[in-house]
C-alpha cells in the first residue's frame, strides 16, 4: 500500500516533556506556595515570588534548570529575605521541598498515552526536553511513555542552535520536522525560525521565564490546538502549508 | 594509501572527561577543605568526612552526580552535624562554594591538547562522562576540545547498560570502541563486560565511591599507562589482543 502524502512530509514528531506529556508547572506552584508559607513573617507573598523569581534568573547561569539549582535559589532567597533570620531547620525544610519534587509521582496529561501510542504506529517519535539530565530521565522512566520514543535528547537550552544541532546531528531537514509544545519560547518559535513545524498547546500555567511578547508572534506560522488528543486528526488532514 | 590494519581494528575512541582529560577532583578535595573548617569546632575532621560522603551516597537517588547534588549535601551535613547550631551565613557561605566550583577554570591534564588533536587526525573521538548536564557541557566548552569529539555522551551512571546502549545508539561494534578513563569502576569494568577494550590511566586520587575491590579486577584484560601522551604509541604498536 502506498504510503499516504503526508507521511512523507514529517518524519519526526518530537515532544516538549514537561506539562507537554506530563504535568510539571503544578510541582513548582505548589512548592512557591510552601515556600512563601516559610517566609510570609517577614514579607508579602508578592515580594517573595518576585526575588525568588530574580535569584532563579541571576543563578540560571551557574544551575542550569531543574529542580537542584531551583531548591538551592530557594535557600538563597530564604537566607537574604529574612536578613539572616531564618533557622537552618528551615533551610533543612526547604532541601526536602526539593527532594519531594524529585520523588513526585509523573502524572500524565490527559489523553497523553493513547496519543502517544497512536502516532507511534506511523512516525518516529522524538522527546526534547531541558533541565537537569538525571531528573528527566527519571522522569521518562516513570511515565511509561520511554519506548516509544526512538529519540531523546535532553538540553540545556532550547534555542534555535539547539534544534539545529539536533537537526543536523539525526540528519533530519527541518522542513521534515515537527515539534509540539506548551511554551512558544521554547518550542515553537526557535522551531520555527530553523524552518520546521510547530504545534502549540497551551497549559494552563506558563513560568513567566518561557512568556514571550506578542509582537514576537506576528506573521508566525503554527498551528494551535486545545488537546493533544487532537493532534492524530490534525495531522492526517494537514495540507502541509500552515 | 591502505589504512593501517590498526585503524580498522578500533572505530572510535572515547574518553571520560573529569580527571582524565581535566582537572576535576582537586575542586573537591579542595571544597572538602573549606567544609571542614566550618564545622571543626563541632566534629573532627574523619567524622566530617565520613558523614558527608554517607549523605552523598544516600542523596545519589534524588540528585545523581555533579555539584548541585554536593552542595546540597554539603547543606545538609553542615545542618546535621552542628545540630542546627550553624549560621545561615555560614549556609550561604556553602552555597558560594558550590558557585565556585561551577565556575572554576578547566584546566586540562598535562598532554591532553596534544594527543587528542593528534588522535583526532586518524580516529573518531566520543567523550563520555557523567554528572550535570549543564556543568558538562560548560566545562567542555571552556576546556576548547569540544570540536575534537565528534560524539559527546554525558550520561547519569556509567555502567554496563550505559555503553550497551550508547554502541547501539551509534552502530559501534563493542571490539572495535576503546575507553579511555581514570575510573577502574565506570571507565574500565563496564567496558569490558560488553566485550569493549579500556586504557586505564589512573589520576592522583580517586574518589572512594569510584573505588574497586582487587578480585574484581582478576583476568580483566585492559592496559594500564601512566600518562595520556602514550596512548598513540600505544595504539600504533597495538597487536588487538590485549
Amino acid at each position: 500500500m502506498k504510503p499516504k502524502p503526508h507521511k512523507s512530509a514529517i518524519d519526526v514528531i518530537a515532544f516538549d516533556a514537561d506539562d507537554t506529556l506530563w504535568h510539571n508547572e503544578h510541582l513548582y506552584l505548589t512548592t512557591h506556595d510552601k515556600f512563601k508559607q516559610l517566609l510570609r513573617q517577614y514579607h508579602n507573598e508578592e515580594w517573595i515570588d518576585q526575588r525568588l523569581y530574580e535569584t532563579e534568573i541571576r543563578n540560571l547561569q551557574h544551575f542550569g534548570y531543574g529542580i537542584k539549582g531551583f531548591t538551592l535559589s530557594m535557600i538563597e532567597t530564604a537566607i537574604e529575605l529574612s536578613e539572616g533570620r531564618m533557622s537552618v531547620n528551615e533551610i533543612q525544610m526547604i532541601i526536602g521541598f526539593g527532594k519531594e519534587m524529585l520523588q513526585a509521582p509523573v502524572e500524565l496529561l490527559d489523553g497523553v498515552q493513547e496519543t502517544i501510542a497512536k502516532l507511534a504506529e506511523s512516525y518516529k517519535l522524538m522527546l526534547i526536553t531541558k533541565g537537569d539530565l538525571f531528573d528527566q530521565e527519571a522522569k521518562i522512566a516513570r511515565s511509561g511513555l520511554g519506548d516509544y520514543f526512538s529519540l531523546i535528547e535532553v538540553v540545556c537550552e532550547k534555542d534555535l542552535d539547539t534544534y539545529k544541532r539536533i537537526a543536523a546531528k539525526h540528519g533530519i531537514a527541518p522542513k521534515c520536522f515537527l515539534m509540539v509544545g506548551n511554551s512558544l519560547k521554547s518550542d515553537i518559535l526557535p522551531v520555527i525560525a530553523i524552518g520546521g513545524r510547530a504545534v502549540y498547546i497551551p497549559y494552563k500555567t506558563t513560568w513567566i521565564h518561557e512568556r514571550v511578547v506578542e509582537e514576537d508572534l506576528d506573521d508566525k506560522q503554527y498551528v494551535t490546538i486545545e488537546h493533544i488528543s487532537f493532534l492524530p486528526a490534525l495531522l492526517d488532514g494537514m495540507k502541509i502549508n500552515f
